[in-house]
């Protein structure tokens, strides 16, 4: 088992718009260079290109709908944010579900355009369900704990090793990132004792006083 | 009466896509400082940011949530969009139509962030609703022309006069565009002369072998 | 100003689904009788063709899509609901939005089967929104206060005057009901003293121990 | 292989609503019993007692929410659906599309009130992820063959075959049945013949001059 990955969301926070979301990216990119975990950022999608453009990170979009080129205004379509600089994408997170048939066609328009996914899922049985598309990643966040400061590797780690252990039956290139509640160093280490291959997280870091050393606490038990 | 609005929407079309996306808003740019009439532009969310610092233009977005700051992973929040160039922003556009209570906020969270507004809407019961709301402008489009090159100003006049009318018994600030059809400059002339301030389009200019020669022929008649 | 119209939504509540449902609605019957006031219930989808076909009272489904006959498998369909036996329908109920478009397209498919509609809304904008399309009533519900047992008429009065007073503005046929919160005869005395013909309500009286006598202390002011 | 299993989806036809779901259920009744094949019928939601209760068939609902008993006004509640008569129920139609996790939800919702699950996809990834979900039935129904007339058991065989295939491996359990365009008695033989175990169809039967001489040209090659 290797080093973890750390997937940063910034969701819609003042502190991660804009000028904001630089800064945090910036303070990621210094932490990973530090410690050589790869960490990645998931800015809102007018920040993708800035962020991309100024910070040699890996850069995800927040959602990307299952639409090609087209007559979608306002929708996210691959091939902008691939053009903008994101290097993967976030399908179905849980303030942006979508339907089992748009999550399929995210899948293959991601693929298209050469773009890596994370699903996000929110028990065992949709992870599975998640897994048999073949995303890089499911990342297993119960609703109920995203936000609350109660890390799921703590008050609910079977729900973390029961999605290792069954995605692992379904597609063992699939790997398991955990989320909600994720913020200090050892409910980083105990989501990685639980077989996951890391955390997706926002307000912990995003939202803390100093990013920095938010993120340096998060990893310093790896 | 003055000189015309004239919104042109990029959807999801490659050719209104991140390098695309700036090409065809240089030549908004030409025509509009060579003719004197305003021309902006609605890029994809990606594309705000590099379409607005590159170019002189009013920037729109294609859409906006009624949300503020806060955990809307996915979402589009005013504050983003405003600090990466927007001038105002589409919302409720037939392709991504918002239910009436996100429609009211999105025009506060809108307003909170000095961004100006432009709902779209079906038809002249709807436009009438949306009207009461007090945006910038509403844009009429019967769904069943989007797209379809027979302008709405030819085919459905009353459906725009109709809704100049209305538009103005309720609050006669709240300018009225119509969209649908538009590429022409008869399609742009008529709908001038039924009363309505400019128009919305989309695939009759970006979608055009050469943009800046269709922006011309547009605005021929006026 | 005559006696006050109730309207009871039975949500998806146990005690207001099936034979329970018909309990209630019968409860409703006897109280409407004994009083003269006219009370009309909302029962589940399933329910309205039992609640209907035993109880001599206005049936209203909770909810019903704009559309008409044809290919829309799942939705609510008003030539269905109407040959159930329904006598009108929630449109937008807070729990179940609609977009702007659908509720414009719901309110034109009630009037096509003869069904009265009220169209519930979240403050003063929507609902001025709504009046302008028409419907018999509009019902204000402050999201935040539906089912807290803090009524809407004593907390924020504002929003039901406001209201009643804006939506005479548009159209003096639209009648204005209020809801969030309301279950006591103090509650309903209010929301007819700020100028509201009625109340839309559920929990107070579907979840009380005894409904019957819940609805009597309701309109014990009248 | 056992004697196929045929779901008639009523949809909003006007021929299958109210009076007319009657009918053509008794027509199903009668040839369900002449021919020893098990029909069943999924009428609107407002039918679903009525059509239970007069006429001795499996009943399927169109929709079911993935809620339990509340506040969900306008939703579709199992445990309603199963008083009114209910045997199963449809989930993720076509027309009715899902989030992953309401479809998962929706499916736990099934088990708790006892009733059957036939979960509606669209391809064959869809199908492997909704058959992790253990569904009674899947039902693959390539969205463009729907209401086409033209049968997916002859124009994507494949897409039939490869559900077939994939489902055995997930989950041996579940059972697959293809929809879209089947209508006559080749298309059903079809059908089977491609390995799968019934059909789901809709207009070709509801929307015949003669329902019953319909269903009895398309049982006529079993």
């Amino acid at each position: 088992m290797g080093l973890p990955f750390i997937l940063l969301n910034f969701k819609t926070y003042m502190q991660g718009t804009g000028q904001n979301a630089l800064k945090i990216a910036k303070a990621c990119k210094v932490v990973s260079e530090e410690s050589g975990i790869k960490i990645a950022v998931a800015p809102q999608l007018p920040d993708i290109y800035r962020v991309a453009s100024e910070v040699e990170l890996q850069v995800f979009s927040q959602h990307m709908d299952g639409i090609g080129e087209g007559s979608f205004t306002g929708h996210i379509f691959g091939g902008c944010i691939k053009e903008a600089g994101a290097f993967g994408t976030l399908i179905n997170h849980s303030e942006r579900r979508l339907t089992l048939a748009d999550i399929e066609a995210s899948m293959r328009a991601a693929r298209n355009f050469g773009l890596r996914t994370v699903i996000c899922t929110n028990n065992i049985p949709t992870t599975v369900a998640a897994a048999t598309l073949g995303p890089d990643y499911v990342a297993i966040e119960p609703p109920e704990l995203i936000g609350s400061g109660i890390s799921v590797s703590k008050v609910d780690p079977e729900v973390v090793s029961g999605s290792v252990e069954a995605v692992a039956k379904i597609n063992n290139e699939v790997k398991v990132l955990c989320g909600a509640g994720i913020s200090k160093g050892d409910d980083l280490r105990a989501a990685l004792d639980l077989g996951s291959e890391g955390v997706l997280l926002a307000s912990g870091i995003v939202k803390a006083k100093d990013p920095k050393t938010a993120l340096e606490d998060l990893i310093s038990l790896v």
